[in-house]
């Protein structure tokens, strides 16, 4: 039996707990959903007052060069590179994460037809987090050029799906709905064996797992900076190319920030060289610079620290469902094996969304997904044990007491 | 002879000179680069306060129903429609102009397509706005279908530069480094006369002159919101779309906020219905909230106010560069005809890097552009006449002085 007794000694003993207070968390709330909105550094207000008054009100354009804006993308860069096993000069911060996408995924393709012209596959999950789907059928409509976009139904039948006819995989690091995580080495590997190039897509796993890119020999990374990194609600995206690339990197959303030399304001477009040619048009400054603020918080412990927490987060989260929920429907489809977790943790439950619904009027965050799934991310960084045991206890009362059952918690609001 | 005191009369009578106040100006700066970057509304500030601290901070996920994240780029777009003649449900806020070129000429080709296969010209300028020449390029070449850009030398070589084989014409509504104006309404006639569309650039216009898209019967528009619309650096761009062209809207950059239902979270992309299809992902909430801020100042006045004083400022600019700097070297290159000015006046200057850097260095801020260009934007919303009349009596003083050459002027900046 674990008990909040027991919850509270972990608590005590967590080498974690004081980078809690860097964040500005509501009273009142257990918020577990961090996979998909990150907490507000405490740093972040400061900072944007200084972009705002200083960088914008007073410096205006001189910004540019004094307070660094033209490098900003770079910058932030380097300094997320350390968390996913990249090095200087190979991230840029900039767009979404679906843009990042179209932009890989046509560098791998132009890759591929000039290796393997008759290689015509590209392969994602069925489970994909649904924007890789769509860009890549965005892709493949533009193209015309008979690319096809083949589903995979499960994480073990990847080695039978990659083929020869393989031009490209796009795979989630951690799947976005059971929180699966891929052996990053092993699949590459595997992906290379045929001849194909891998792009990840690192939206659920950056700052929530560690992962070596460059060891791996990955190609392509694409992710989020405002889920797991506390970077601010749409923050630009962060991308990598791996320098083994970096002579045949080209994208088609060629804007000014990515040319050679946009000062020059000559009417060909010269790819700058290295990371910086996937840049395109101007950043939205503001938003962007209060990326640092989440991600220094992370510089002042390690990814391993942290992997270590969150599965002890998510294993006990797992086990109190087990001792305090048996028997009131809850089936998790997050895999048990610690090799095969990222750091959220999900449930089926036949009222799912109504259950989430009433768990979050008790002031437990979490979030739904279709079909019927409730997640629950674990963010080292600023949960504690006892915020677990809480939300479990919650959880319990809401499915034994029936309190899901309430039109009110079965209005869908616009996003769910 | 035009007097200080006559500028001082001109101030005096000015029914926008009130609306200076509601901006958060630098001291000792006369600021002639609205055209670039607009400066600070002084509400802006509170606004990022309450996004951070209340939407993001406190309210964290729930904002994106309770805040309106997720209908934030359609309103944005109905709060700006109204200074270019579109209607609500009309306009996206977006992304960057970059992109929103790529959508509507992506959009644009398919259109032309299916009507005109053998079209295959894409009409712009050689002297546009250089990162759309880019973004055109990036498509043919992606495209790899035949389409080949045509580069128009002069404003004048127009009419017969459209012909049966042009499938889009891509045209900045206000040059950047001229400031030459087209007659939108003359100019899209004349392009569809030929079968072809056209998409406006209004990246050097929105919020300096009044325009009806409308009215003109456009087809596509793009444009900025960081630069005459005080919207900060880097906001996201807007884009509008004829309503007659909504049943046949495509872009290939297809995300999960352009899906029509994207929480069923289903693996075919299926275009929203109107503008929204347009949208792709995630957008950097805290700068986008803050565009709002410089729209609403605009919405205290209107833009044929607006257009009667601009076109006051750079006569004013002109004649005060005649009066004051005969024989300095100063060479207009915006038209003198109303018809077909812009917002700002540029002058060529042999020396025009270091001029430019002086004229910096005293406190009057304009810009430089390839090659040898001086520009100065005019802002009727946080300029008067007596700050035309300081700005050309610092730069009488830089050139009848020689003041731009020292080494120090000449030395350039990464942006310039």
């Amino acid at each position: 039996m674990i008990t909040l007794e027991q919850c509270r000694v972990w608590d005590q003993a967590d080498e974690l707990a004081a980078l809690r207070q860097q964040f500005d968390l509501p009273d009142g709330i257990i918020y577990l959903d961090g996979n998909s909105l990150g907490v507000l550094p405490r740093s972040a207000m400061s900072r944007a007052q200084d972009v705002i008054r200083r960088e914008w009100g007073a410096d205006l354009i001189n910004s540019w060069n004094k307070a660094g804006w033209w490098s900003l993308p770079v910058r932030l860069g380097d300094h997320v590179a350390p968390l996913v096993g990249a090095g200087a000069g190979e991230i840029v911060v900039t767009d979404t994460a679906s843009l990042n996408l179209f932009k890989v995924l046509a560098n791998a393709v132009r890759i591929q037809n000039s290796r393997h012209p008759e290689k015509k596959i590209i392969l994602a999950e069925r489970d994909a987090f649904p924007t890789d789907l769509y860009m890549i059928q965005g892709l493949i409509e533009l193209l015309d050029q008979g690319y096809a976009l083949q589903l995979l139904d499960e994480p073990g039948d990847l080695a039978t799906a990659v083929t020869e006819q393989t031009a490209v995989v796009v795979l989630s690091h951690v799947n976005y709905r059971t929180g699966y995580l891929y052996d990053m080495e092993a699949v590459t590997g595997l992906v290379h064996a045929h001849d194909a190039l891998i792009i990840w897509d690192l939206c659920h796993s950056i700052g929530a797992v560690p992962m070596n890119l460059k060891a791996a020999d990955a190609d392509f990374a694409i992710g989020c900076t405002y889920k797991y990194l506390n970077g601010g609600p749409g923050a630009p995206a962060m991308l990598w190319a791996n320098p083994r690339h970096h002579g045949a990197l080209w994208q088609p959303l060629s804007g000014w920030w990515g040319h050679a030399r946009p000062f020059d304001m000559s009417t060909e477009f010269v790819p700058a060289t290295g990371i910086r040619s996937f840049l395109c048009g101007t950043q939205p400054i503001v938003s962007m610079s209060l990326i640092a603020c989440g991600v220094d918080i992370f510089r002042q412990t390690d990814m391993q620290i942290i992997r270590s927490k969150s599965l002890r987060l998510t294993d006990l989260f797992i086990q109190l469902v087990e001792q305090e929920c048996a028997g009131l429907d809850m089936m998790l489809i997050t895999p048990l094996d610690h090799q095969h977790r990222g750091s959220h943790v999900s449930f089926r439950h036949p009222q799912g969304y109504a259950v989430l619904q009433a768990l979050i009027a008790r002031g437990v965050i979490g979030d739904y997904r279709e079909p019927e799934v409730m997640r629950f991310g674990v963010t080292p960084l600023y949960l504690g044990y006892s915020d677990i045991w809480h939300a479990v206890q919650n959880l319990k009362a809401v499915l034994q007491d029936r309190e899901w059952d309430q039109d009110r918690f079965r209005v869908r609001g616009l996003v769910t």
